[in-house]
Parts: C-alpha cells; structure tokens; sequence
C-alpha cells in the first residue's frame, strides 16, 4: 500500500483519489479553496463534480500546504494546464528523490508553450525528472467514478517508472496501459481538446456524422503533423490516448470541449460560453497555444487555426467547414 | 458530361446515382428487383431508403440488363458484398475496355475471402482490371442526399483512374480526396462495420464512452495489424476511410452496424435482429470472412473475434469486455 497525494479536488483528480483509495492505498486529497476543501471534509463527498461517490475511509481531504509530501511516494497532479506551475512550484521543495510525479491535466502552457512535464521539469529544476509520468486516454470522469470498463495510458521516459505507475492505478474495470513516447501521449491529450471545439462547432451548425468526422479526421492528422515535428511516435497517435481520447472527447456529451464549439456553432460568443460554465474546456488556452506553436514553426493546422480565429478573433464558425470542403483536390496524403 | 451506370439502388447506390444526375450526367440506375424498379419509375424517388429527395430529369430507371452498359464511362456497383459477384458476372460481357468500374460496397467474400475489387477483378476475367476504383469513407447517404458535408476517398492502383473519379464525384458539399493504397482503403471499409457491431455492444449494455472508445481503439489496432498483413499502407488508416469511417459508424445512431451490436448487447439473438432490419448489415458476413482469416493466416484480432463468437457460436456478449479488461498488464503496443 503507497502513501498517495493528489493536488487539485476537480472531477477527475477526485475520481483518481477515490480510486487509489478504494485500493487501499492511503490517499490524502488536496484542494486549493479553503472553503471548498472544508466542503469536502464534511460531506466525504465531491457534490459538485463527483455527486453520488462517497469517499472511502483511506481518504483524506486537505487544504494544508505544510508537511503535504512528508512520507509521499507518489504524488499525483490533477490541476488547469494555466495553473499547474504555480500549484508545483508550491511544493517543489518538499520533492524527494523517490517521488514518482504523475501529471494527469492535458493542456499546453500558453506563456512557455510548453508541454504540461516540462513545465513541471521547469518547477522542480530538473531534479528526478525522469520519474515524471503522465496518465492519458479516454476515460470521463464521470464513468470512471462509477466503474464502467475504461481503458488510459501511463507513460514516461523511463520504463520502470510507468510500469509502476501502471500496477498502482489497475484495476479490474480501469485498465492501464504503459508506453514510453511521453511527448506523443502528451500532445494527443493537449490538441484532441482543441478538435473536439470543432467538432462541436459542426454540431451546433446542425450538420451531421460525415462533418463531423471529416473534421475529426482532418483534426487527427494536424495531431500527427505537430506531434512528429517534436519528436513523438506515429505510432501513438493511434492508439487510446490518441484516436481513443479524440473519438471520446468528440463524439461524447460528457465533454466540456465538444460543449464549447457546440455553442460556438450555434453563434454564441466564447465569453458567454465561458460564464455559463463551472467547470474548464482546456481547448480554449491550448488552441491559443497551439496556433502560436504552429505559426513560429511553420505547421500547416487549418483546424485549430479555425479554432482560434473563431475564439479569439471572433470569426464566424462556418469558416470551419469552408476551410475543410473548399481547399483544392488532393490526395488524402499530400505533403 | 458522363454516361454512369449504378447497379443497385439501394440507399447509397441511390444517393450516389442522384448526386451524379444533378451534377448533369446521364445516369441509368439499375434495380434488380422488377417490381422495386417500377415503384422507383413511378414514384421518382426511392421512398424506401431515401425519402424525401426526388429524382432529377437526368436520371433514368431500369430493371433491363440488356444493352444496360452501351455507351457506359462510369459502371458503379452498390451491392451487398456476397451478392456482387452474381450481379459482375450478369453484365461481365458487356463491359468494354474504356470503362471505369467503381466499387461503392463494403465487405469481404465469405466463399473465397477476396476484397471486392478482387471479386470484380475474377468475374472480368482480369480484363481492364486496372480500371478499379474503391470509394470508401464516413458518409451516411442519409447526410450526403441532404447534401450535409462529407468527405470521401477514391481509391486506385492506377492514379489517374482515381483522379478521374475524384473529378466524377467532387461537388461543394461531396469532397473526395484520392489515394492509391486501394487494399488498405478496402480493408478499413469492411473491417470497421465488424468493430461497428463490438462497439454497439457496448452500448447495448448499458457502458458509456469509455468502454466503447477501448473497443474502437483495441479495434483499429486490428484493423491495422490485417491491413499490414495484406501489403496496405499504416498510414491510410489514419484517414478518411481508416479512423474517419470507423467513428462514424461506431457512433452514429445511423449505423445498421453498431444497431445489430446494441440488441446483440441488449441480449437479443442475431436471428430476431436480422428478421426485424429491412437493411443489410455488412458486419454479420464480414466478421466471418475476417474470423476464418485471421484464423488461416495467425492474424490476432481478440475483438472481431468477440462478435464472431456472439453471433455464430451464440456466446454472451460480457465475452467482449472480457476479452478487453482482463488480459495481463502490458505495454500499448506490444509485439
């Protein structure tokens, strides 16, 4: 039994902290807000995001920043891309040598454009960065707390680190998979957000599954172009935290990222969208992200660049389907 | 303009025979059954299958296989995969060196295990084989008679052949792109409806996204490793008519497909399904060319073979998830 600490109470690092916990491991939960984390301590449940779960006794909920890591072998990270490095540089100094950091967000940092484990490489100076892993796939919180068969992705750089990663989280209805193309997995978890923005933009035109899956498809290989330019696996990319969270993400009603572009598709405004929402659609900060990654590099992405004119640029979300039916006839695979 | 032949007037053989009348050529569309041919003649619109959408001036209807291909450029088969080669050998004789012959089904022979460019291919003799074109990917013809967005490959050994067909067919709301991987675009369109059925099992009984995601993603690992083994190309099943067609019907609620999964999964038998559909559903028969197969040849496919189980050798559909979540613990890609 490991001695786990989850920073960030959202659903789905409480669903992990339920999870770990039922396992008999003895998981402590940490939530920024003062007033949140008392919540949670008093109903030993997440009403807002997780309702209906109640947590195990091996579970328990702080706000305490002090002494958080003492005796912690695996500290996992479950926070806003835009938030992750303030929250890791919070406790960089009580890191030890043999703390496995597990990353479980998936965005790119607008201000470093950087990658969610290089930015906590950046916070904790380098020190052991090789036992960073990240946990990535198809697995909506919401079906996970309730035991339904899913399927993730541990990866890292170091085999021995994401294979122990792997036994911590298995379960009988979660099954986790090891890989070691830590940027392939990483970016297919960033940029699948930002595609299912346009694929819930074909939803609220009120256009079909051939659309949509165009644009999907379309969107798959922009991920495969971006992540081959820094080095991932092609290989990954087809796999559950690439096709698999893609498909999920753009196709459920669960995802909040769907959700946006199904409202931008019906001609609402992203700052509407946003106030109306409780929760965050990481597609929104990655797509920025993405478009200025894709500009400085020369990386051709005609999706997530619709994405972000339509977002930030306020351009009209036909443009999506303009961008993908009026393009001159090609081979499917043109360079 | 073009003088096109369909040969099958089903809801895609329709939908296609439509799209190419309005686009100004004469198109003859060839019914099989005497009796549906005269409703067809008489209603100028197949209320069957495609209600709704009349048909155009330029689009005649015929029952007649006598002088059906004189003058035909373009003969399109949109036939049920074990019917196609009865209906290629009914008109072999006529057809002339010029003539572009284009597969529109999707399926593998259960008495021979051929791809249905290679059932074409035997009943011309070999003659002109180099003429075959494939158009395969994620379009409902429910969406592409109502003229939603779609996009589509032409697939053929011979480039300028697939060009030809690309320029036939392209319209603003019907974007068809060319490949040349004509086995792996074939592959991808009759395996995915097998994957179609595991993933409506799935929802049959009662799991959510996650589950169904694992299942097309484990699916596709298939798809690709029975693709590899026949010479087609990793990368055409990151396209439209690989991943894009797969999430379409694995999906959709259009899906004759993952419909048969949904009752499989529900507990209902293959023989109650099929009596109650007036549609075929690909699937059935495929996932037994593809069993007997990949059982010849040594190829691992754990979720076709699932669903062969469940329909042929009635074992209960849990078998699936099975198959899925209780395999040892293993790397993503494992060799």
């Amino acid at each position: 039994m490991a001695k786990i600490v989850v920073m960030g109470a959202g659903s789905w690092g409480t669903t992990l902290a339920i999870l770990l916990a039922k396992k008999g491991n003895q998981v402590t939960l940490w939530e920024y807000k003062k007033e949140r984390a008392e919540k949670l301590k008093k109903n030993r449940e997440n009403i807002d995001y997780v309702k209906g779960i109640k947590f195990p006794d091996t579970l328990e909920v702080t706000n305490d920043i002090n002494g958080l890591l003492d005796g912690c072998e695996y500290l996992i990270f479950s926070i806003p891309s835009q938030f992750l490095r303030g929250i890791v540089s919070m406790v960089s100094d009580q890191i030890k040598e043999n703390m496995i950091l597990i990353n479980t967000g998936k965005g790119i940092e607008i201000s470093t454009h950087e990658r969610l484990s290089e930015v906590i490489k950046d916070e904790i100076l380098g020190k052991f960065h090789n036992n960073i892993v990240v946990l990535s796939g198809p697995t909506h919180a919401e079906e996970v707390s309730k035991e339904f068969p899913s399927a993730i992705v541990a990866a890292s750089k170091d085999e021995k680190v994401s294979k122990k990663v792997q036994e911590l989280f298995n379960t009988d209805f979660f099954r986790v998979y090891s890989n070691n193309d830590l940027i392939g997995v990483e970016i297919g978890g960033a940029l699948k957000n930002c595609i299912a923005i346009a694929a819930g933009i074909t939803d609220g035109m009120g256009f079909g599954d051939n659309s949509k899956s165009a644009i999907i498809t379309r969107g798959l290989a922009e991920i495969i172009r971006f992540g081959e330019y820094f080095g991932a696996d092609f290989k990954t990319f087809s796999g559950l935290s690439g096709v698999g969270d893609l498909i999920t993400t753009c196709t459920s009603k669960h995802s909040r990222n769907r959700f946006v572009g199904e409202k931008l598709g019906e001609g609402k405004t992203i700052e509407d969208i946003m106030r109306e929402m409780i929760m965050v659609a990481e597609g929104v900060p990655t797509a920025k992200a993405v478009h200025e990654i894709a500009k400085e590099k020369g990386i051709e992405m005609p999706v997530v660049e619709s994405v972000y004119k339509i977002i930030y640029e306020s351009e009209k979300p036909k443009v999506i389907l303009q961008k993908l039916m009026s393009r001159e006839l090609k081979g499917e695979f043109y360079k």
